[in-house]
């Protein structure tokens, strides 16, 4: 048995009259007038092996016993397809390969699904039997792209100057934000690591360091209740850089997204990538990660409709809300009462409690609520949403933020039913200028927006003591086609700053001390102003190959409830195991 | 402010006259005749920077203020430095920088350390403010060096067609082997994750994939007790292909080993790398990881001596033990009997009862046993020792693995104190034709050599019932320069073979099925022959910069307590928590 010398993919016409070695598996075999036809896949792609009674008859003998997916050896000829029987959607369709000589490798069973790209079977069966999901062509396809992913991104940051440093994975629990996976200590009873959620607090003192520019394609973890696009293990793109400006970080991170475009997908991206301020963001799309690849913005019609005698307009205005509308253009026709009955369901979810709507006839605004438009009303909210004839508008009166997340989330369901979106499109958009935090009603305290080591804006640190919930970040995210792919910020390097942070977050001084004390301490020494960015590996993987589901994109994805159905983990373990680590189960409330 | 025009240790003569901007940290001030001089650092080395009161009154009286680690932004100009002034030893030495302007970015406190390659602070003082010992230029250099390994892999094994997939960190406890890290599950009350002591069973199910060539710098963790060169997470190289032979694996790991030698060290490395048998390993320099820079080799006397008046070594020989001898070259004068007894007890940690000696003196072999040496096994000894006037020989008896284990130690002690071994040699070195299985007399088992995926000797298959013992294993480990680098095999692909392989390690067919069914399945559905290799990045990357103590390879590495004395991890977690995780500390034994 000799070495292979060509993958499957990639015997072309150049190759013909060679003899050539080939592994791979069998996709399919078929006998026809006394010749056995197989196409033989490995990830490069399919070539089709011909088994001839003339050319070896031991060799079609060995054939008739082959099944799908079988692992074979394949020594033969490469030889020109006849004229009728090229196959042009095929890489290796002009040619085909003359077995001299077959070995089965490997016997194979009868596959659950068939290894093919368009496949119907569950997803948990695909993720049982991952290793026979991984041969799809599509499957491979995705890998082999993250592949490049990363190496694009390697490439472009080791020319930069960046150092790939590794940072620890057995780390300290830290108490804001989600969730901390914990490791029992052995060592140490009673004790425990955490997973990092991210190495944030590491890159900041590798820059104490003196490392100057460093770069991580880090494993992160966190423990929360899993959404379609969370894994518990997720991968970042996590960059760190000392003495730079927001400005230098930003055209930094362009120039890299430039380079992952060119080199992975072959398209040029024009950078400088559009800018919107949060504010701005929140009013026109409703959201904090618009996607811009369609219009259908959100307009504010308050003005217009303050002295409406619609009780609901006048009503949520005068208590400090708004009224805001979408126009779905020519949407008149495709949606009935009913239809927008269901899309008032739809928005009741983000709390609105009801959808006006007004449909554009010849003769005006129609619709249950035209009655209390008046004429000056109708004029200006024509004006206002460039109105035509056969337009739908689509009202939510409401608080702020209901409005904005009711119609945010609205026009990107619409926007899809109605097919706005050009999918060839990739749309980058920097999201600047956020706040620094959030105040949450329910715990009565401020949470940071980003996390606690974000840099104010300078000309706001004044306003951290009298309004804090108007402290701007020096701040910004990285929006790729209506998703977050990570966010970034100059940090906070001077150690009064950031214990005022502390404090704004509702630490006492103690508290503080005990849990950030080494980062307090390190700013003491010479810390160098900073910044950086985190960076979603998963999510842009997805979004360049075109792919809707994280997992596709992750070899040996979790399910939605944090198992791998492959290996069947999480699992349990013996009593040994767990006095060795000085636990006990306290299963008492399941 | 502008921004950095260049790194303190890249202005050389050619910026003389230049205008420049520099960002880094002060190493030293010193104030001379009305002038300020102060060195300069950043990651790439130091620059002489002079605030002259004729320049700029300013900026020598904010000079004044700076102290040692201070963070500086400097304008000035490139200037050649006067005729006796300049610095032979700094690639900055022939220029210095005129300050036209400072601003101090930082402040900063006393070190507890000097910024220096030279430290005499402990160790635990170094991690605990891990910040500033990764100033140190050895400290920079070593992780810029880690970095250039890193990426003459990457780009190495991405030339070869290697795909880098990332495993998971959250996966599923396995039995056998060292103690799994575990991570108890939110969401499954009483199941845990375990971290991965390496990735081979995903990387395994990834060439059943399909994928064919796989390669990752995988994170893998061991809650064993620590040694010096031993950390509960490490980092390795982790590669797995389809196809292969072990001379294919072999040649490609040469050629990976060559470049990166070539790329980092800028050395030619000679291949093929030299091998040896386990057997002869063992036999030779008593060690199953020779350091070949130096010979001093074990020399069986066994038949010599077998007749031997001296009790010792008869009674050694006729119960099935041995006699071997080093032979200290000039060894003689060096070790007195004082010196010969702290050697004794230095073997003794081995096992052996004790350590025979004879000086070879003008007049023939002395010392307390050569009254037991007839004439003729002086001759022996002396023929097969090489021994000249002024040799030190050193004898065990006992049984073969004793020998081996306290010989063995005895050449690496006596190499490094005799100065035996030169240090700018990489000597690679490949162990072949290893035992499949040990046998544990104490727990009165077979366990795998290496691991249970390992493919015996298609030779040897059938002495897997009859005398396992006896199987070899295609298995290689790399060694360098004593040290074990890592170890890869060619693995099982077959069902029934791996199934025989967990019968012979004692596991009934329900433990394996329950342990490993998924893999066994998986072998069921065309799994092609595949093998592959995993190497130690700190390990390598040790050697390579020269150091001798791991954690100094390592940014943010554990203590021997397996604790991150910087973050003071591990720590206690919240009761919150660990009802969170349906879990009780379970501390009565302490």
């Amino acid at each position: 048995m000799f070495g292979r010398t060509y993958y499957c993919g990639e015997v072309t016409e150049t190759a013909i009259g060679e003899k050539i070695v080939l592994k791979g598996w069998v996709q399919k075999r078929r006998d026809l007038g006394g010749l056995i036809f197989i196409d033989l896949r490995d990830r490069t792609g399919i070539v089709q092996i011909v088994f001839n009674p003339e050319l070896s008859p031991e060799a079609l003998a060995l054939a008739e016993k082959i099944r799908n997916e079988y692992v074979l050896d394949i020594e033969g000829t490469v030889v020109a397809r006849g004229e009728g029987t090229v196959n042009e959607n095929l890489k290796t369709g002009k040619i085909e390969v003359h077995a001299d000589n077959v070995t089965i490798l490997n016997e194979a069973k009868t596959p659950p699904f068939i290894i093919d790209d368009k496949t119907d079977v569950s997803e948990d069966v695909r993720l049982k039997y991952r290793y026979l999901d991984l041969r799809r062509p599509v499957m491979a396809e995705t890998f082999k792209m993250r592949h490049q992913v990363t190496k694009a991104i390697r490439n472009f940051l080791d020319d930069e100057g960046f150092i790939d440093v590794e940072t620890p994975i057995l780390t300290k629990s830290t108490p804001e934000g989600a969730r901390d996976y914990l490791v029992p200590s052995r060592v140490h009873p009673g004790e425990f690591y955490a997973l990092p959620q991210s190495p944030q607090i590491f890159k900041q003192l590798l820059m104490v360091g003196g490392m100057d520019r460093y770069y991580q394609i880090a494993r992160c973890f966190r423990d929360e209740d899993l959404r379609a696009d969370r894994q518990p293990e997720f991968t970042q793109i996590d960059i760190e850089m000392s003495f730079m400006s927001q400005e230098d970080i930003i055209s930094l991170m362009e120039n890299l997204m430039t380079k992952i475009m060119k080199d992975v997908k072959g398209l040029e991206v024009e950078t400088p990538f559009r800018r919107m301020s949060y504010r701005e963001a929140m009013a026109r799309f409703g959201s904090d990660k618009p996607d811009t690849r369609f219009a259908m913005e959100l307009t504010d019609l308050s003005e217009i409709v303050k002295g409406s005698s619609f009780k609901v307009f006048a009503g949520a205005i005068s208590s400090g809300g708004q009224v805001k509308a979408i126009n779905v253009k020519n949407g008149a026709g495709s949606y009935s009462r009913k239809d927008i009955d269901a899309l008032t369901e739809f928005v009741s979810v983000y709390g609105a409690k009801g959808l006006a709507w007004l449909k554009a006839e010849e003769e005006g605004l129609k619709g249950p609520i035209a009655k209390f438009v008046t004429e000056e009303e109708q004029a200006g909210i024509k004006a206002a949403l460039s109105v035509e004839t056969g337009d739908l508008i689509l009202f939510v009166a409401d608080k702020k933020s209901v409005v904005a997340d009711a119609l945010g989330a609205l026009r990107l369901k619409l926007g899809k039913e109605l097919n706005l979106i050009d999918h060839s499109k990739f749309n980058f958009l920097w999201v600047t200028d956020w706040p620094l935090l959030e105040y949450d009603e329910e715990d009565g305290r401020y949470y940071a927006a980003h996390h606690p080591f974000t840099m104010p804006a300078r000309e706001d640190l004044a306003l951290l003591d009298s309004n804090p919930g108007e402290v701007k970040a020096q701040a910004y995210d990285l929006v790729l086609n209506g998703y977050e792919l990570g966010g970034g910020s100059l940090r906070i390097f001077e150690r009064d700053v950031q214990e005022k942070m502390f404090e704004v977050l509702g630490f006492t001084k103690e508290e503080a001390e005990e849990q950030f004390g080494f980062l307090l301490e390190a700013f003491d020494y010479g810390t160098p102003p900073h910044g950086g960015i985190a960076l979603g590996l998963d999510r842009l993987v997805m979004l360049l190959t075109g792919r809707t589901n994280l997992r596709d994109t992750i070899a040996f994805p979790k399910t939605a409830s944090a198992s791998c159905v492959l290996t069947d983990a999480p699992g349990e373990v013996s009593s040994a195991q767990l006095n060795d680590l000085h636990l006990a189960l306290n299963l008492k409330d399941q």
